[in-house]
């Protein structure tokens, strides 16, 4: 077998110039959100002990996991979430830290899914994080942060809004409904698929938890508030972001660690679908072994962004100008006379250590082809150094204009041309 | 077991903030040069069938896969390198391109090494890659890059140098000394280990073959060129790189799939470490299955590569002022009166909506205490948001100076401030 027939795994990702580009964008813009919310970034092994997941992700995350003994006989996985590592770090350097940390995180996971739209087995995740503060500013921040992100990819109300809601709340149904505190898991299960679950199927596990579908549908209706969601919501509101957000009681998140606050960004036009997903967990901390350290975050993946930017013009013309900008070149050297490639070979160098993008002709070549291969590089300008050197002439190739300059003043002259 | 006993494997890596904008410093610093080159990234799969490496990498990578059967009993391996995940994708597409391409692709790869100084079992390698030109001008493009790459550090002549050779010379040595044609992959790996074996092992290797210790030195020390090499050398004479460059005949890289002119970064100061090495691999499209597709590379580990900054001064006085200006905020408001507290949260978000990198008391606390916390988060200026709202004050924390401005003027005058 050749190599040739080594294909790539089926859900990996093989990343051309041009979906690389793209991966980029979104980099970028989460990169930079998170910047201007004061976070830092850091990152984890790619590998973690599979112990990590077992027990604190939940049944279904640690069902997908890519895991196997390594050769010194360790059971190992490649992370399928990264929480679970941020917690371990957290917790191990939380005195060396002012609080709260404002963390994030932009890196590959895997889970073993059938891959499908809007789901592969490698995919990258932005997770946003903020701990060791109790109070609900930090929920606020964090939608805030989101939200911005959603904005920045040039996202509006139409598209999307922020379904906010806390688990706790679902403590005042059970005790007003007298369904048994032991229950509490069973019941969040239950209404985290409420979307997606037949109403009778759902009505009768409600019933053998001790209440119905009725009960659920009337309580979700009144929209009730926790003291935490009320402020979250009003500091959303002050900063101008309430149009985006409205309390909806459905929402519950499926990883078992939250406790508090909880929301979901949601695609209000295409798919339907959740595109970041968070909320409080204020005890994995403790879970972990160490001390009592409150925290909050949410999650936005690359593969359903990148579908949700495509699918919407008005974001995906905001990708596309940058995807054609990182293509360009801000000029290309035509070699007019071959005995003058040395020189050529200067100006090039000269000018990339002026931080600008220069490609030129590797070998000898007509000034025809050369002027070709210019334009399909996407370059700005030509510099076309010939026998005339140290003359040399700068021409632009969208208005054609042609200025003449030497070697000493080039890079000035493309500085200018370039302005 | 709690998970905060879930140390993570050894030879992982846990970036904290700190060491993650070193990370950062690093990887910038590769995106920035290789832009500059006109070299557009791409990304491959982090796991892939373990056949792509067991044949191509040679045995020595082979012996340290990561490998396990997944879940679909698929043989797969997280991995080792990036270039045959580089060769398969471009031979794929390879009509789609303009040749040559230039491509890079800075990715996690994983080994099981036992973890020490330089090498650990997680570490980023940044690949520049140029395909489908034999002239030996991609050759020159490449090493360019690569002493880019290094001075853009802040290196300098005297901490590293190139040293070029072409694995071709080696055919030339055999002919006049009469080694036999099917000894030459034996030669060069003797030859490739010759600064870390004892004269008197490799002379009696190299009789074991036909030739002798004292033949090998002489025609290392002719420094005879190839006509490739010749070339190599003067495209980057005439691009002002003459200083960085030597022909070193002993260089001949370890893997396997090398075929022609061949190059390594050599640290001259401290560890005389090889920092960066690639070289010449014409035959591997044709290996992979495709057609004929000459081709060239290099690679740099971030693991070494940060080693070699911490330890020189020069370079690590960039990477400070990199690192500092990423712990920085632009501004951190006050919230002086907590009425007042929807306000400020209204002035963070205008502040962050124009690009700027702000933090503020996500709860109620003395004005002494919050100026505290600017100063401990680096800000640069404090605003001030009271009772007097609409009227604001911007502070510079560095030269005291103080400005009165109102909520709508706030983010030009900041912006007057900072620049």
């Amino acid at each position: 077998m050749s190599i040739k027939e080594v294909q790539s795994l089926p859900g990996f990702r093989e990343f051309y110039p041009e979906s690389c580009a793209v991966r980029n964008y979104i980099f970028d813009m989460w990169r930079n959100v998170a910047h201007r919310y004061g976070f830092a970034e850091w990152e984890g092994p790619v590998l973690e002990p599979t112990d990590l997941y077992r027990r604190k992700s939940g049944d279904e995350i640690a069902g997908q996991l890519f895991c196997f003994e390594d050769k010194g006989g360790r059971d190992v996985s490649l992370r399928p979430e990264l929480t679970p590592s941020l917690a371990r770090m957290a917790v191990a350097k939380q005195r060396e830290y002012k609080k709260p940390l404002r963390w994030f995180e932009i890196g590959a996971c895997f889970r073993y899914e059938k891959p499908q739209k809007g789901r592969l087995r490698e995919f990258y995740q932005f997770n946003c994080d903020m701990l060791g503060e109790s109070a609900p500013a930090i929920d606020a921040e964090l939608i805030a942060l989101a939200i911005d992100v959603m904005t920045g990819f040039g996202f509006t109300k139409e598209h999307f809004a922020v379904r906010l809601s806390d688990r706790n709340i679902w403590k005042r149904f059970m005790q007003e409904a007298g369904v048994p505190e032991e229950n509490e898991t069973t019941l969040l299960q239950i209404i985290d698929k409420l979307e997606r679950t037949r109403p009778d199927v759902l009505d009768t596990q409600l019933q053998a938890i001790g209440t119905s579908l009725a009960a659920v549908q009337e309580f979700t209706a009144s929209k009730a508030e926790t003291e935490a969601v009320t402020t979250v919501r009003q500091q959303l509101e002050a900063r101008g972001f309430g149009d985006f957000v409205s309390v909806d009681l459905s929402i519950v998140r499926g990883l078992a660690y939250y406790t508090g606050v909880v929301f979901e960004i949601f695609d209000c036009q295409g798919d339907m679908r959740a595109v970041a997903g968070g909320g409080r967990y204020d005890n994995l901390a403790k879970l972990i072994g160490g001390s009592d350290m409150p925290a909050a975050g949410f999650a936005m993946g690359d593969v359903v962004i990148g579908n949700f930017i495509e699918e919407t013009p008005v974001a995906k013309a905001k990708l596309d100008a940058y995807v054609k900008a990182a293509s360009e070149l801000d000029a290309y050297v035509i070699v007019a006379s071959e005995e003058r490639r040395p020189d050529a070979l200067g100006i090039v160098q000269k000018l990339r250590s002026a931080g600008l993008r220069v490609d030129f002709a590797l070998t000898a070549a007509k000034v025809g082809k050369q002027f070709q291969s210019a334009e399909q590089r996407n370059a700005r300008l030509a510099v076309i150094v010939g026998d005339e050197f140290p003359e040399v002439s700068i021409k632009n190739l969208t208005t054609r204009e042609e200025v003449k300059t030497t070697s000493d003043g080039v890079v000035e002259a493309i500085q200018h041309a370039l302005a």
